[in-house]
């Protein structure tokens, strides 16, 4: 065991990932070497690369026991293609596969039985939404830990090889013969693509599935053909009404309101409400109702900002067309607004996962950003933040780009509600940690807003403010004094998940839930 | 001594080039193994890439004696970044740099002088344009062997690691301050940078060169940050105006115009002047005849063809308006209205020089082409083609995109008057071997059409059209009828030249010009 520099005792080598390189900081381990290289190809004339159906492809394509096989998430909670592809893998009898999914969701609950039956044995993934694989994962029902990424740390550990795919299969709402791709065009438009880049590039093969055949060439060509060695037809890749998962309206809790109201005026205080001026937000209700606030204070300032990064939900969209921001950068399209901007409006761009957010390259561009505003299921006293377990130790998440931005970003602000029915947000220890606290700069929660020590700069900036600042402890005080004592989920001390920071070393481990304990 | 498949004598070893694989066929050296592993890099929040000057950059970079570095030719004759860096790189006194430039023109004179005196001892590239530096490469003032590569080739050995890149030098019609780069926008806009991709890529460091710094992020992201190092800014890259070079409008020359019209009528009798079709012709005045002929058939016929390819003029861009192409996918603009159209129309693509032309991945677009039009300096009686040297025995060309083409497009056409001056195009043996010819399919003169006897489906289609279907062993003696003897130019034993096909096998050598005896 030893201790890393978040704090969290972790063993030196864990059965079923291995060596364990201990997290030393958010920007302590650098990259070294050179990275994988790629099989070479060919393809001469007049060969095919069309299959028949998805077993001629899985046949072709070479599949065998112990494999790793990789599937992009974009089309999030509607996809079809992880179950299509994964029922004929298991009906043809595989086992021990390694499932490298950028992303999971409830619809996948199939694999639940695939995980039990020995063909999954091994789940590598960088965003998580509650549901029936993350719960299998936290009961113990998977062979092998589940190795829990960030959105820049997998493309990095694919281009590492750390992450070796052997077949990579991509959904492909517009594909054409050769395997040209794009993902903002056809019945099942679901945007970028950009999750499924470092995979193209580096997966030994690479089979496109799509329900959408178009006349060569498909135009726009996001991913090219000379990535793609087999095609095959289905009959739905996915329902683009699924990529819309929770609230993507602005909130009308008033609660969440002024935490949103609070948040808004924090990053105002810290200078980066500015021409020039990039941020960054999720979907949320909360984070929705920010960038409310910040379009507000844009339009009456005349301020136009640089970039809107991220996952692109219908608010940034029309940031956008209103010229508050100059372009947006799109790692992932939260809904239809944002897919039909991508196929539509030229400054809506497209962006890799690795140039989004992956550390180990020539500079990311979450590594530009100014503001990013962010949740948490817990964030403790030394303000590292978990948003991967609950408060009863099931698995509700992964980092997604979390830990990334908030690494990258001048100022990382945490929107909370500090009580949500008898649990307080701020926590002594937290669970699990994702993102840790030194890239953590601000809580914003209804009763008042916490700075994190180290940020002196900040600290004086909104003492000056008139906003209602207050210490971390006295939230975590007051939180408990409405919510009732706090406990720690308990576990037992098998690892089911490895955590891990975007560069590759290991910031914490999910131990297997206690189910009985934690009822 | 070993004879290739293409019937000519060459070393086993090459002093200053290293071991030779032989060429064997077209499609007869599939790739084996492994690509190049990049370097990795990281650019954590903070650092700045901007350089104060360009020797700030070449000293940031790394510069040693005997290192590779390299260059795109968007700007062809109009570039500027070539000399300047050169002329710095000079002046701090390096010695022994290989010169890995994708293409050369007349206006890098300057860099004859380098040659002389030892700063630039080896040059590899796959564009020249007759000039000074082809000169001085031809009398053997070069240390080592030029290689002379294709488009596709030379991305091949990017990515084979065969040419490893210390430092690209990548002139940037547009940037910004991380290195996000465009060819198309700006006052030096070249169009799509297609040829600086694998450069980016595979470069241990990547330098931009521009005179066109924009606020952040550059619109459209054509060659993204992530593989940027640094950026410097000079007061100009180029002058677009010099990427016209010879003639791009159609030929008023009637025997050309007979060329042209035969040249449209074989493909047609071929069967691909179809719906779905695919073309690609170069910007000569004979070669756009055969578009406007092609062009002319289409429209009455109704025709909408998929793609046109390659470097991309202002008659294709007229037809992709017209809807006469799908798309159209550019691998280099050869004049302004090309550039203008690759800024604007969304169906006008930029494509990798990799996905153009490289034989070693999964697949590019040249293997899907159906007409190629192509010139010649020499064809022979095997239809070999020489583009590389005049017949005076100087170095004029370099293969660029004609043997890629060649051996991927279903018809490959060699336009070609018989004779001009007391030259005949039709020789014995050509001097240099660019294009085997087992690639070429038809060869069309003024005086009739000869068909490679290896294509008798063709030839039946062809003996069938009314078309004058000659014996090419006809058309030699009727060339040299009116040219009058025909002599190979003299030589001397040195090596000054390795001809590179696509799939890096050697398919030719160039000899030392022995000027006094060619005069």
């Amino acid at each position: 065991m030893m201790i890393n520099a978040a704090g969290r005792k972790i063993p030196e080598h864990i059965e079923g990932y291995g060596k364990v390189r201990p997290y030393r900081g958010a920007f302590e381990t650098p990259s070294s070497g050179e990275k994988a290289a790629a099989k070479k190809k060919d393809h001469f004339p007049g060969k095919v690369k069309l299959a028949d159906s998805l077993r001629d492809a899985i046949e072709k394509a070479g599949l065998k026991d112990g494999m790793t096989i990789s599937f992009h998430h974009h089309l999030r909670n509607g996809d079809r293609t992880v179950n299509l592809v994964m029922k004929e893998i298991a009906a043809m009898g595989f086992k021990d596969i390694h499932l490298a999914a950028t992303g999971l969701f409830a619809c996948h609950e199939p694999l639940v039985g695939m995980i039990e039956d020995g063909v999954i044995t091994k789940i590598s993934t960088d965003t998580f939404n509650p549901g029936p694989v993350a719960t299998a994962i936290a009961a113990g029902k998977l062979k092998y830990p589940a190795v829990l990424m960030t959105h820049g740390g997998r493309p990095r550990a694919v281009e590492a090889g750390e992450l070796h795919i052997d077949i990579a299969f991509i959904a492909a709402p517009s594909c054409d013969e050769q395997g040209n791709i794009n993902g903002t065009e056809g019945p099942s438009a679901c945007g970028y693509l950009s999750y499924a880049y470092a995979d193209a590039m580096y997966a030994d093969v690479v089979v496109a599935v799509t329900d959408n055949l178009v006349p060569y060439p498909a135009c726009p060509i996001e991913i090219s053909q000379d990535f793609v060695d087999f095609i095959v037809c289905v009959d739905s890749i996915g329902d683009p009404g699924g990529i819309v998962s929770g609230s993507t309206k602005i909130t009308e809790d008033p609660v969440r309101l002024k935490i949103a109201s609070y948040a808004a005026q924090v990053a105002d205080a810290a200078g980066h409400i500015r021409e020039g001026m990039s941020f960054q937000t999720g979907a949320s209700g909360t984070s929705l109702a920010v960038a409310a606030e910040v379009r507000q204070m844009m339009k009456e300032r005349n301020i136009q900002g640089s970039f809107g990064l991220g996952g692109i939900h219908a608010y940034f969209v029309q940031m956008l067309k209103e010229g508050l921001f100059k372009a947006l950068l799109d790692a992932q399209c939260f809904d239809l607004a944002a897919i039909e901007s991508a196929r539509k409006n030229k400054n809506h761009m497209g962006l890799s996962a690795s140039l989004y957010a992956n550390p180990h390259n020539a500079g990311c561009v979450a590594h530009q950003l100014d503001t990013v505003i962010l949740g948490a299921t817990e964030i403790d006293l030394d303000f590292n933040v978990n948003v991967i377990t609950g408060s009863t130790g099931n698995i509700i998440g992964a980092a997604g780009g979390h830990s990334d931005t908030a690494a990258g970003a001048k100022l990382t602000v945490i929107v909370a509600n500090l009580v949500r029915k008898n649990i307080c947000v701020v926590r002594e220890r937290v669970t699990t940690v994702t993102t840790p606290g030194e890239s953590v700069d601000v809580l914003v929660t209804e009763y008042g807003i916490a700075v994190n020590p180290a940020r002196k700069d900040l600290l004086k900036k909104l003492q000056n403010s008139g906003l209602p600042v207050v210490d971390i402890a006295e939230l975590k005080r007051k939180g408990e004094e409405m919510a009732g004592p706090q406990k720690m989920p308990e576990t037992g001390s098998r690892i089911v998940g490895v955590v891990e920071y975007r560069d590759g070393t290991v910031i914490d481990v999910i131990r297997e839930l206690n189910d009985d304990k934690n009822k």
